[in-house]
């Protein structure tokens, strides 16, 4: 049978800043179609290149930066999604610190830039169904496997975890609740150590048992802190 | 940018059963490559027919059959995966009872049967990985959606409930805790009727609450069933 359905991969890499909202990274399109618009980092994927391997090519010429961990999201392909020929598209997500990353636009990307999940511009494509669905993903995943390793310091206040969560939530906790269930899994643990915090009383500090935290990531979790 | 992948879909088609294990539907190959090897019931997506179509036109074509609800897993997209060409394909999964169909090959496929999870031959392509991470998928989803609705009869006594779940988890449940878990989250409701099981007690019929099941369906929750 012939067949002319193109593959490409888009990248939603979502940011975590303790002081904002979540951020999703946009490079701004620099040919048509969509000249000018937002849009997620993307491309083709070449005839010997892993669907991984593509997203974090991309990822590098159109932003200039090295995700270190992408999970494969969803598959797009309705026929008309691009105007110029039936594209499917593999999106990939990761969740990264902004402030790890130094932006470059390159090659089809005339800018680069962290926008807040809630003052989005217009994008290209179907990209905002795209984000929507990652988002969606990124919520869900809250429920079944820890997250935070790489996005807090290594020693933290638990203040700092429970609004890891509110921020990804976008809603307040059960604070008691909260502190409750995840420390009965055993992944955090508690140190004798004391951190002044610029407002409030002082805090104990926290670390992740790296081993338990990724035995419980590997395996799968059930949270149950949502309702 | 020339590119020559070309984009396939799959089909994991899970048969239920109460007499027996989970079972998977699978063609036999009637050419090369993989000649007359079993494999999942797919092939190469057309130019303009959406991905969910043409997963539902192969399993028409190839199995004979109408799959009511079908899922998008994951994207399988290895460079050597296919002897013939790069062939990224869109894996879809589902599950049906066995019961319902009448199964007949056609086309690319020289047979089709349900063979059971635990005894299954040596599969085409990269074919076992996708069922792997389909049974993966199924056995996490029944931590966050009800299941059931199409599996099992209108009115049915709370037994045949546990049974699917312990086929589908392949293991024994906390039987009370199970109950008392279902039960809290009001998508099955108690009916004032009694059925003569073939062994033991009469049993009570229950049914489920179709509104209160789908919306716990779309919105998800948490079962913590599992540990």
């Amino acid at each position: 049978m012939k067949q002319s359905i193109k593959v490409s991969v888009d990248a939603v890499v979502f940011g975590y800043d303790q002081e904002q909202e979540i951020s999703i990274l946009l490079i701004k399109r620099k040919f048509e179609p969509f000249q000018k618009f937002w849009a997620l980092p993307g491309g083709l994927v070449k005839d010997d290149e892993a669907l991984e391997d593509a997203v974090r090519r991309e990822l590098k010429e159109e932003a200039g930066i090295d995700v270190n961990y992408l999970e494969q999201l969803y598959s797009f392909g309705k026929p008309d999604r691009d105007p110029r020929n039936r594209v499917v598209s593999v999106a990939y997500f990761g969740l990264v610190r902004p402030a790890d990353y130094q932006l470059s636009a390159q090659t089809d990307a005339e800018d680069v830039a962290w926008f807040s999940i809630k003052k989005l511009p217009r994008l290209a494509f179907d990209h905002k169904a795209i984000l929507e669905m990652a988002i969606k993903r990124l919520r869900g995943k809250l429920a079944y496997e820890p997250i935070g390793f790489e996005l807090l310091d290594k020693k933290f206040p638990f203040s700092d975890l429970e609004k890891l969560y509110q921020i990804l939530l976008d809603r307040e906790l059960d604070r008691r609740n909260f502190k409750k269930k995840i420390m009965s899994y055993g992944f955090l643990e508690e140190l004798n150590e004391i951190v002044q915090k610029k407002s409030g009383r002082p805090a104990r500090l926290f670390q992740f048992n790296k081993k338990k935290y990724f035995e419980l990531k590997e395996k799968g979790y059930n949270f149950d802190i949502f309702f």
